[in-house]
């Protein structure tokens, strides 16, 4: 398994947990990139409006959530912070609360749940929230966990287990013979296995053009912030187009994120963390007399079309991709981890279809308009 | 309550339980100073040998921790890694095995759990030990937390019960009216109140000897260093005279600790942690090949008897003493909080009589002198 | 000396380049208050308009600097990133633009060298700056030097030339005997010495309140960031009402500070960072664009006239006063330790008047309004 | 130019210097892995007896940082903290007393400055060096610097110069077309450049590989630690064979290193620090009360012959590479800086001739024997 971020040391984990043997590979730190920056949201409602094919396989992820905790606390010793308590997807605007309403007529129709609730509800619910808000979503399935507690879990878990788990090592290629993968080199040697996955985030182009395969998957930069107060300021997670903030243990409070298509510069911008800034305090005003902690970044791997890479890839017999989660990676790497392990194991995962890695490519609609990629 | 470390934290927890308005007065950060550089052992046997009037306060609250971690977890989102795997006090010596055997058969005949192995059972359980070991007692019911995050979740506990946390406040003295204490002054500024508590640890005198109080009381300074590992390098916290080691979440190991009298430089020297790695790796040789964390210290309060002071003071009513806890702070948080707030609430506590501030004090034994010394 | 800022440090060197034996305490860490969190700038001009009695006092301290930056970098090898090449005082509405123009006159009146420049010729020096300036002046003579470096130096320079420096050595009381000072007492041991400084900053009424001396002094708590790029935004420091903008070595700018009176409180406010971020980018519209690097935040003693108190102090003999300084203490520690050393060697220092410990306090000035304080 | 440390830094500075247009690529942070992590000693002679074809170059090397420092200081704001104060290389048992004393004799016939100390005259100078010392070499025209501050002054003296320095920016690969150099790709992206310089370090042959050249270079990594002292332990750098031991500004004394071959992990080892203390005690003793700072490591850049590869790479016209300098990057990086410069710039160097890429290599002595490689 190449990468110790959260999917890769899922897929390390179950691999390990179904008695395989198992080399998880990171060229920096476990966790020190995208997975060890998210605000662990597990908005499978939130991110998708229940809708489209990523919604079922990550409602199937979110579900997996209180099994994985206890699991990973006992064979890592890591509290992963999985709280359930549902998020509030708020309405900044009128137009907002229109779509919202619709939203939850439609999630409640395909018997999801959905609350929606107006203003003064809300406020009453979230007094932190500045009055300026014009209702919002209820969606209590929703929850979230500690993203870098979560990710470093699942590798130490998958160490616990038997698998081997090395720092520092950078992948020079991915060997392959007839159309087959044999392994990687990696420092100039080569490590044998009928089996590679590759899961390295927004670096698995990269990876796998070593092997001549081209994945379309780019980094989208997210710049975030952390306060803290003595007491928290909100019990729940709320979330907007805009900006989101997540309740961490001990009174911290995370606010996420910036966008910034293409670059694989990790700098903090000062314009950014301004920006940020300025929307989370007109969204919960009370930011503005807690205690500053610090800023940082992550980069998302994102795909043309919005949905990752999971499955085999069809040109090369014995490797497995699985990337592009985009801001979905935290949700999605129970799910993933198990189903990549089962195609590591030689088994079947028809769910993951709409996701293999050689799909035709449809550009994600933004602003209106859709365009072929690939 | 004076002293925002584990033992005021977990006082103000208490009270804010039970329904009193609380104060929590820090001079710097939160679990700034010992508290947060505890490594945290619920060494209730291991410490004491089963013997002296600790034992049994000690006993009772080692019994409160499953609880207070749910309790915890609940208000301040904080999991205080409480583990309950017993720890493992060994022999280096011959001389070492043989008082521990007989430490052991004390203990069984007051029906506490305690277990002698000789080396070669010591090894097949614990294989990381050196094999020079000469065997060891284990201890089933001690255990261990996380010490800074017991400590900040008492805080944040207490916080969400509607106590007042301020750090950064620094007391200029204790105001008394006719031998009754009538608050405090801060900053310049009166707070007033009719109970005041000092649990400032190792500056506990320095804070009474504003109100006129002596208290003999005085720090020890203790440096640790920590190593991670992938795969743990113990399960279980061993336990001997010259080092402890207590593993921790995700492979993390704590070494403890040098002991340094009397003094308030919390420098971490270069020698302390030469000897100290020495001593570490002589008794587990795979810290050698282990990655490198940091070094820290804290400054643990100490008494000349060798006994906390806990409880209300002779000479001014509304004042109670809680410090002096020495190795055994984080161990007696739970009980100390409860009794304390007990006595803040006007009720009694018996159990206490042992380590009232006021009582003669007998020097500890220590290379086999007694001396008196208040 | 007791206070390991720049002040006491100062004073600490000083004294043992006039060969007398020293000993400087520092409760905390060197450098690791006020001293540490300074911008640094030497604003003699800037900060004062070259009006009033700092003024003097502060052209006397910023002209030693040359030589301080040679002496120090011989004695301790830091180099003190002293940098003269000017201070730019801007105006961002007509009204200051008018007032920074009748005070360049009468600065220029007085021979003192300062150059009003039109927005034009501002924005042609200083490209980086917003366009929406009304102008500046240019205080050629006004310059900056790293505060934490300063301080370092200072006392590390001080240790070189024979003192003695200990941290976390925290004052419990001044001694005295019949109106004189007979030392010190710290960690419940007596310190003897015939003189006793106290340069503690914003605590320095909590030290002398121990002797019975009240001294009208309060912190005034600045909040600071710094971003950093790789070729400078800015060559020379620039100096609104609002904030401040310090190039430091290697792209670092540092943007300073907004002011809060009254608290010991160190914690950096989420808002007074994005206060400070909002009007440092109206002013350097590029700092958008640069790398966030950290917040930080210090407290600077204030007085109720806005002088500092410098010298002996009336109520009892071989006590020494130094704190006070505001905003000007990296500027005048220089010459703040020539005068305290020469004092503390029983010399005079008629310049010192002024600021003498006992003088009548006159509110200063703020928003128009005097009044009598003391 | 690839790679943003010592070497990739000086060549960026020299060209645009030579009014070149220059682009500083680094795959992470500039200065962030073996030119950070360096002592900065100036060892010409200390690291080769005066001997073979890198003390030609290392000695040209040496006199040119006085202006150097200059330069960076004016350009940069950044005081690479030279010191020219010589190097002690200490004997510590007789046979080495005896080689150090012909290596004097050898250096002294040649014109070169080395004083043999005999053990008395040796403890005069430096009281703070064991007893158990047997003499050493003084070698008066060694020195150092800080080498962070080094490696980031040409990065930024270079980005004041008009070069653009990007961080983050990992190469794909190097473009060619008809055994010429084009450009890089990097993230996708082209960028089209008649000249490429390949100064990556350990990463350097990973880099070329793309381009379809190998180059025999591999990591060694050295772990270090520092100790600090209000006054300095020492004034001046002492080296054996087993730890060297750099005063820095402000009383930090930098201590290195180990070696360990072939490895690209950067942990530090618990191991390697404790044999490091030991080493360290033993030769300075005072080091056992100094106050323990950090650990930390790098990845030297070695090579079969141990002599770097610095010129044109004889497969691809255009292709530069300066790497392989193992343990005297920092020395040698004005030199390399630049004579490639030069190179780049179309012209010769006959100095580099021993350098070249292309040479026949042979197995550097260690242990006595000589083995052919390439």
């Amino acid at each position: 398994v190449v990468g110790g971020g959260v999917i890769g040391s899922s897929i390390a984990y179950h691999m390990a947990k179904n008695k395989m043997k198992v080399l998880l590979l990171e060229k920096g730190r476990l966790a020190g990139q995208a997975s060890g920056a998210a605000a662990g949201m597990l908005a499978a409602q939130a991110e998708t409006d229940g809708k489209g094919p990523l919604y079922q396989l990550a409602k199937e992820s979110r579900a997996m959530f209180p099994r994985i905790a206890e699991e990973l606390k006992e064979l890592s010793g890591i509290d992963i912070g999985w709280v359930s308590g549902g998020i509030y997807k708020l309405a900044l605007t009128a137009e907002e609360a229109e779509a919202l309403r619709q939203s939850a007529a439609f999630q409640l129709e395909r018997g999801d749940r959905a609350e929606w609730l107006e203003r003064q509800e809300l406020l009453s619910r979230l007094p932190a929230l500045s009055e300026t808000v014009c209702g919002g979503l209820f969606l209590p399935e929703d929850g979230q966990v500690s993203a870098p507690h979560l990710s470093l879990a699942f590798a130490k878990a998958a160490a616990a287990l038997g698998a081997e788990v090395r720092e520092f090592v950078e992948i020079d290629e991915i060997l392959c013979e007839h159309s087959r993968v044999i392994g990687v080199a990696a420092g100039g040697q080569p490590i044998y296995s009928g089996t590679v996955v590759v899961a390295c985030g927004a670096w698995s182009s990269r990876v796998l053009s070593s092997a001549g395969i081209e994945l379309a998957a780019y980094p989208v930069k997210g710049e975030c912030f952390s306060v803290v107060t003595h007491k928290a300021l909100l019990e729940t997670t709320v979330f907007t187009d805009s900006c989101y903030a997540v309740p961490k243990a001990g009174g911290r409070l995370l606010i996420g994120a910036t966008m910034e298509h293409g670059t694989f510069d990790r700098a903090v911008t000062a314009g950014g963390i301004a920006a940020l800034l300025a929307r989370a305090q007109a969204l919960i005003p009370g930011i503005a007399r807690a205690e500053w902690e610090q800023a940082w970044s992550g980069l998302r791997p994102q795909t043309p079309d919005g949905l990752p890479y999971l499955g085999s890839h069809p040109q090369l017999d014995g490797l497995l991709v699985a990337t592009g989660h985009f801001r979905n990676g935290i949700l999605l790497s129970p799910i993933t981890g198990r189903l990549i392990a089962e195609l590591a194991a030689g088994g079947e995962a028809a769910e993951l279809d709409p996701f293999r890695p050689g799909r035709p490519l449809t550009l994600r609609k933004e602003g209106g308009t859709i365009a072929s990629y690939h």
